[in-house]
């Protein structure tokens, strides 16, 4: 491991009414602890478990899935590959835009997508417009057994969102969705993606970073 | 990097009413999405900046201290070494505990003190009776210039925490507490200890791991 590795943050910002998906619980943040009063600042937090940039747990969509404290850390770190499958609004991602990539879909790959839909993150129609996998795009990444699925989508999937999910999550993909700054990164670097230590939680907000070099 | 490291898990797991310190907020969860109803499970969290395992920025002590998304990345990410340093209740880590370990305390480094006290974790006095590195400890360790200090209590200070807070926070030492399985670690290891991307904010809960071989 080089000395000094580029870290590149693959995380939005959270902050009081940071964008959420519509209907979820939002994130509201207010003070505790006040410098000048209590001697220290403290705040408190109130948000979902999908709040921003977050990985889905198996019991986000399966009834007997397991949680994100039960996700085995070494699927959470290592190599990883970026795809630059670029898309707009509402534009599928099929089996056709991953035959190129084919190399890279082995078994535990874990496979960032970069579309580009992120630079529409805040915008109302971020999270149910954006670009979309296809079913038949979904069983090809579950046939081949890949490790972990990043997209800067908020969602793999379009109308379809439970059969896409279920494929993925049934055949032990972990999904992180609103990822961040993936223009920024290389063809391959390593990931760190670790959820909060939730217990039994569907899913949790999350700090995902690029290591390069 | 080795294809496959060992990673151990650093965080206490985090639940409905799990430990936080007296006054704070507290961890409450509750469920928003429900399966049979809405297709999917999603949670809401209610959760102090400094909940469980957490990291504290310099702005939760400091006036003008920066939030945790200031924080360098590459600070959060590399070599670290453990410092094995038992201790009892309310017993002191002065600088004669850190002496024979001098020559890992240089300019940057990541030092991470296993006390035991993590046993204690829930109990009613983890938080106000743990083990405490005294005033002459914490200029020594400003003075090296270390660039992380992670330990096993809830807090790095004992009556004197906002001199010891302010001390190691002025000389830029990140300082990370309630840290689990130290135990487990080996001297030296890879620490990743990414907080969530909370703008301005003085604190965040974390999964901080341990990254071996």
């Amino acid at each position: 491991m080089a000395e000094k590795p580029r870290i590149i943050d693959l995380a939005h910002p959270l902050y009081h009414g940071s964008p959420s998906w519509p209907g979820d619980p939002g994130i509201g943040i207010a003070p505790h602890c006040i410098l000048d009063r209590d001697g220290c600042r403290v705040h408190r937090l109130s948000l979902g478990t999908h709040q921003g940039t977050h990985i889905d747990a198996p019991s986000h969509f399966l009834p007997d899935g397991e949680g994100v404290d039960a996700l085995p850390l070494g699927r959470l770190f290592g190599p990883a590959s970026l795809l630059r499958i670029a898309r707009q609004r509402g534009q599928a991602i099929g089996v056709e835009e991953l035959l190129p990539h084919e190399a890279k879909l082995c078994e535990g790959a874990r496979i960032l997508i970069h579309t580009g839909w992120d630079a529409h993150w805040g915008e109302d129609r971020f999270c149910l417009e954006g670009p979309w996998l296809t079913r038949d795009a979904a069983l090809l990444l579950a046939e081949r057994r890949i490790g972990l699925l990043g997209v800067d989508m908020a969602t793999p999937a379009a109308d379809d969102a439970e059969a896409v999910h279920h494929i993925l999550m049934k055949s032990g993909v972990i999904i992180v969705e609103n990822l961040a700054n993936l223009a920024l990164c290389p063809d391959n670097f390593t990931l760190a993606a670790f959820p909060l230590r939730l217990r039994d939680m569907d899913g949790s907000p999350l700090r995902p970073v690029a290591i390069c070099g």
